[in-house]
C-alpha cells in the first residue's frame, strides 16, 4: 500500500501534537508539518535523531508534496480562511475546529458568537462521527471533525434517543467534565497551573458551543439537554455523566441491548459490564470511547458514564479515523 | 473566657489531624490526643517545638483532663462504640462519621450495610448543620456532625424546597465531585496515586450512603434526587452539580432572593452575584459554602453549583462551629 | 495594642493575596489594598461578606490612611519606582522584590540583567532574614524580604560555613526544586497547567539571580556554590537538597549541635532528628523552615534538606515576621 | 518474520502492564499472561473487544505455549524462585528486578538486606543495558534489566568517566528525581494520593540499593558518589541532576564530542544543544534518554541533565529492546 503524505497545520497546538504523533506511527502516513503563523521556529533541541518534514502553509505546498489530507488543526476563524484555499489546492480537507460542524450560518454564529466567512461548504461539509456517518465521510472532500464533548455525549445518548427508549419530557442532563488541554495551548490565567491544581470548576454552564452539536445528532430540542461542562485538573480526559429517565426498559440487560446493537462490531467504543462503569484512565492515549452505566429498575432511571480522552477520540485519534475512511485504508491503522 | 480542654480521637486521620490545626489557632480551646489504635507512635520528627498533649482514649482520660468536648474522628464501628462511653464519663461528643446522623436504625442498617450498635442514642442526637438546627444543637449532648456531600447539597437545595420553587416531579440531580481526602487515610489501591493522578471517576452512583442526609434534610423522596459521586484528583474540596427545575421563578434575582432569605446573616455561606460561579480553590481552607447559580429564564431550569472544602464545612471546620455553640463561644470563633 | 494599617501593592499576585490573607488574620494589622495597574478591577464574586478596604496606590494614600508599613509585592523595576516615593511619604517599606537585596548596584545588574534606577538606598536597606540580622532590621526603614530560594539555602548553609565544618574546596551543591507559585502569576507557556503536570524541569542552571543572595548571607564564593533551580509540577513549596563534605564533624550529633547552637530558641527553624528528613507537606502554609540531614561518618559526607513555603517563609510570611519587628510586636504574631 | 510468543509474568504491576501494552503494538510478539498470585482475577469490565491470552505461570506453560521469552516483572524475591524454573523449561528470561544486576551475593546481599536464593546464575546473567553491553546480551539466557535510576545515571555519567574527563577527588553528585510508579503498584500510606500531591520528599539518601548499579557500570568508588532518590507528585518520569568538576575540557563543544562519540549512531540516546535540557515530558511514555547540560568555562563545573520514562527505558521498554536483541529483531522494533 502506498504511504500518504499529509499535511498538518497548527502542529504546535496540543491537538496538533497529538495528529503528528500518531501520523509518525501510522503504517501508510507521514506528516508534513506546515508552518502558519506561532508554529514556525522551535525546532526541537535534540540533534541526533530524525525529525518530521517541515514545509510553509500553502496552496503551494500542498501540491509540490502532493498532500492527499490536510488537517487544520487550528482556531475556526483559521479553518475558515484556510479550507477553501486547500480544497481548491486538490487536498481533501479534515478541519478539528468547530467551523464546518454545524449545518446553517444562523447557528453558527449564534453559538460562536461570530459571523461564519465560508457558508459556501456547510452544505458539503461531513459530519465526522464515524460510527454514525461512515458512508457520508468515504465520499467526502471536507470533514468536520467532531467537538471532543459532543463525541463522548453523542455516542452515549443518541442510540437511546433512535431507540425511543428515553422520556424526553423529564429532561436529559448531560454532565461534563474536561481536561485542560481542550482548552488549547495558548497561555492564560485560567489554564495556568497554579490556578487548575487543586481546584475544579464550571464553566458555560447551559451555553457551551458545543451544545448545538448534540442537539443536531441526537435529535434533542434545546430544552431537553442541560450541559454544563467542567474543568478537570488533568491534562487529557472527557468523562461525561448522563442523567436520563427511561420508559419501556426493565433491566440492566434490556439498555445493554440497545448499546450492543449499535456498537457490537466497533471497534473504538468499548461497552461495560452493567453495574461497571469505566473512569478516564482505561482511555488514556486511546481512540476509544467506553460506556457503562447504572440502571434503577424501580424508577428507571439511569446515570451513564461516557469517557474518551479529548486529544484522541475527541480530536486527533477521530481525524486519523477519518482520514482512514477517506484514503481507504483500514478504519482503524495506526490506532490501536 | 475561659480555655476547654478537647480531646481528638482519630487525630492521625485527614479529618482529625484538621480538627487538631484548627484548634491550636482557636482563642478558647486546646486539644489533648486521645491516642486509639492506630493513632498511637509516630510522634513528630522535629525536635525544637512545641507539641500538643496527648492521652490514652479512655473515659478516664476524660475525667482527669476535664475534656468539655471530645471529638469523634472514626468511623462508625467506632463511633457507636466510643460515644456512650464518652458522654457517661461527662464530656459532650461531636461525632464526625455517620453513627447519628439518621434518625432510625433501620435506614442506618440499609445503607450502612451492618447493625447500628447504639441505637438507643439516635433519638437524642443533634444534627449538626448549624445553619438549620442551630438551636437544637446549642442544647445536645452528642452531635452529629454532617457528611461532607449532604453538606453542600442540603445548603443549596433545602431553601429551595422549603420555599416550594422546585419542580419535584422532573426529579433534582445532584452530580458531587470529591477530593481524595474524603476517602480517609487507609490505604488502598483505590486512592494509591498513580490510580488516581490524570484520572476522574463516578462510584456509588445512585447507592451513596449519604443519600439518606439529603433526603431527610431537604425533605425530598428518594426517587426525586439522583445523586452520583466522583473522585477529583485533588486532596481536598467538594463541588455539586445541582440541576432543577423551577417554577414560579421569572429571574435570577428571584432565585437569589430565595437564598438571600435564609443566608444574608450566615458568616458561613456565601453567595455569589447570579452568573458568577465559585470554585474549589474560593473555599481551600475555609469553613465557606458558596453558593453561585445559573438561571435560564426561557426554561426555568436552573443550575446551582455548591462548593465546600470537605475537610472543614464538611467535616472539622463544622464541627468546630458546633463545639462554639455548645460551649456558647462565638460561632465563628477561630474559624475566619 | 493598637491595630496598625498596612498597604499591600501587588495583592492580586500570589505573595501579595498570601500577605492579604496573613493580614486578615493578625492581631494587631489590617490590610489596605493598594491598586496599581493590574491590581485594579475584579472585586470578588460573593455578595454577602465584608471585604478588604482598597485605595489607589499613591503616597497621598499612605498618608491619608497612615499606613504603618506597606509592602511591595511587585517586580523589582517596580519596587525601585515606587519604595523611594513610599518612604518619602512616612511610611515603612518592605519590599519582596529583588531590588534591595544585593549591596552593589553592579552586582545587581549583573545577575538581574538590567540596571539599578535607586542605587541611593541599597546601603540603608536591612536584609530581611530574621534570624540573622534581626537587629538590623528592628530599626530599618526599608527592608530587602529575602528570595525564596535563599531563604531555604542560607538558613541551612550559613551555620555550617560559619562554624567552619565546611570543606570549601571540595564545593558546596545546592539542588534546589519549587512550586510554581514562585514563578508569578503572570500566564506564560512555561506555567501553563498542560506544560507543567506530569513533568519536571530543571532551568537558569548555574546562573539564577537568586545565587549571589546565597554568596553574600553565607560567605561563599562563586566557585563554591553549584547552585540549580528545578520547577516542581505542585503550586508551592521549596525542598533544597544541599552536598557538602564536611570537616572535624565525628558524629550526626556534631552536625545536630551545630544547628543547634543558632536555632535552639528559634520559632520559625524546626530541627530534625538525625536521619529524619522534612517533606514539603510538613512547611505547607506554613512559616517554619524546616531542616534535616543525613550524615555519613566514614567520608564525612552530609545531604542537608531544607524545606519552606516559597509563599510564606519564602515571602509573605517573612515579610509579616519583619513588620512585627519593626512594629514591636511578638515576631510570631499572626504567623503561628 | 516469525511471532514470537513472550510471557508476562507480574503483569498486573506498572511495569508489566507496561509490557503487555507494548508488546501488544508489537510487530512480532504477542504477549501471554503469566498469572501468579495476585495476577489472578479481575479481568477487563468491558465485553465487546479482544483480550491477551492468559495462562498459569507455570515451566509447564512455557513449554505448551512456546514461550521464547519470559519476562519476570516481579520483586527480587519472586525473581530469584522463578527464573531457574523459567530457564529450565527453556525459555529466556527478562528479569526487571535487582535480583541479577550485581555481580556477587554479597553486595547483593548488603544493598537489598537479604540473602540471595539464586547465586548460581549471578556469572551468566548479562546486565542489560543495550548500549555499553549489546554483544553480552545477544547471547545471553537471563537478562538483568538495569534499574531506574541507574539507567538514567550511567548514560550520563559513564562516558565521562571512560573518556577520562572528571575530576573524581571532587565527587559525583546524582539528584534524582523519579515519579511514583517506580515504587511499585502495592498500596502503602507512603504513596497514597493525599501524602503525595502537593508533596515532594527526599529518600534512601546515600544508601538507595540502586547505588552499587552505578558504581558498576561507571567504574566508581563508593565515596565518589553521592546519590539522593526523590519522589515527585508525578506518575512516571525520572530526571537526575549531576553536577561534577571537569578536566580537560575547555568548551561544551569538547564535552558534547565526549558523548557524541558514544552516541551518535545510538537510536535511544538523544544529545541536546549545549544549553538546553530535557525535562520529563519530552521522554513521556518513548523509550529515550535525553541528555543535555551546562558547563561552565571558567570553574570547569558541568551540570548534567538526565531524562527518562522510568517505566519504558528505566524498565519495560529497555527489556523489549533487550528482547529484540536476542530474538534478533531490529533493535527498535515496536519502540518508536
Amino acid at each position: 500500500m502506498n504511504n500518504y503524505k499529509i499535511g498538518v497545520v497548527g502542529f504546535s497546538g496540543y491537538s496538533g501534537a497529538e495528529l503528528v504523533r500518531l501520523l509518525n506511527s501510522h503504517p501508510h502516513a507521514e506528516p508534513v508539518l506546515l508552518e502558519h503563523r506561532e508554529d514556525q521556529g522551535n525546532p526541537p533541541a535534540h540533534i541526533n535523531q530524525p525529525q518530521p518534514l517541515r514545509a510553509p502553509c500553502t496552496p503551494h505546498s500542498v501540491r509540490i508534496h502532493d498532500l492527499a489530507v490536510v488537517f487544520l488543526a487550528t482556531p475556526p476563524e483559521v479553518s475558515m480562511e484556510l479550507a477553501p484555499a486547500m480544497l481548491d489546492a486538490g487536498a481533501k480537507v479534515i478541519d478539528l475546529s468547530g467551523a464546518f460542524r454545524l449545518r446553517d450560518a444562523a447557528t453558527y454564529s449564534r453559538w460562536y458568537k461570530h459571523d461564519h466567512t465560508a457558508p459556501q461548504l456547510l452544505a458539503e461539509a461531513a459530519y465526522g462521527l464515524p460510527e454514525f456517518c461512515r458512508r457520508r465521510i468515504r465520499d467526502a472532500r471536507l470533514i468536520a471533525n467532531p467537538g471532543c464533548y459532543p463525541t463522548a455525549a453523542n455516542l452515549a445518548i443518541q442510540p437511546l434517543i433512535a431507540a425511543g427508549v428515553v422520556d424526553r419530557s423529564a429532561g436529559i442532563v448531560c454532565d461534563a467534565k474536561s481536561g485542560v488541554s481542550g482548552a488549547g495551548r495558548k497561555p492564560s490565567l485560567k489554564t495556568s497551573f497554579c490556578e487548575i491544581t487543586e481546584n475544579f470548576s464550571a464553566y458555560s454552564v447551559l451555553e457551551h458551543r458545543h451544545v448545538p452539536e448534540v442537539l443536531m445528532v441526537s435529535c434533542l430540542d434545546e430544552p431537553e439537554l442541560s450541559f454544563t461542562a467542567h474543568l478537570l485538573p488533568i491534562d487529557r480526559g472527557i468523562l461525561e455523566t448522563i442523567y436520563v429517565r427511561t420508559r419501556n426498559i426493565q433491566s440492566s440487560q434490556d439498555l445493554l441491548d440497545v448499546y450492543l446493537r449499535h456498537y457490537a462490531a466497533e471497534k473504538f467504543v468499548r461497552l461495560y459490564q452493567p453495574g461497571s462503569l469505566p473512569d478516564l484512565s482505561a482511555v488514556n492515549r486511546t481512540n476509544f470511547c467506553d460506556i457503562g452505566f447504572k440502571f434503577d429498575p424501580a424508577t428507571g432511571r439511569a446515570v451513564i458514564i461516557s469517557a474518551i480522552d479529548n486529544l484522541v477520540k475527541g480530536a486527533a485519534g477521530q481525524a486519523i479515523q477519518n482520514m482512514n475512511l477517506i484514503l481507504g485504508c483500514d478504519e482503524s491503522a495506526g490506532l490501536l
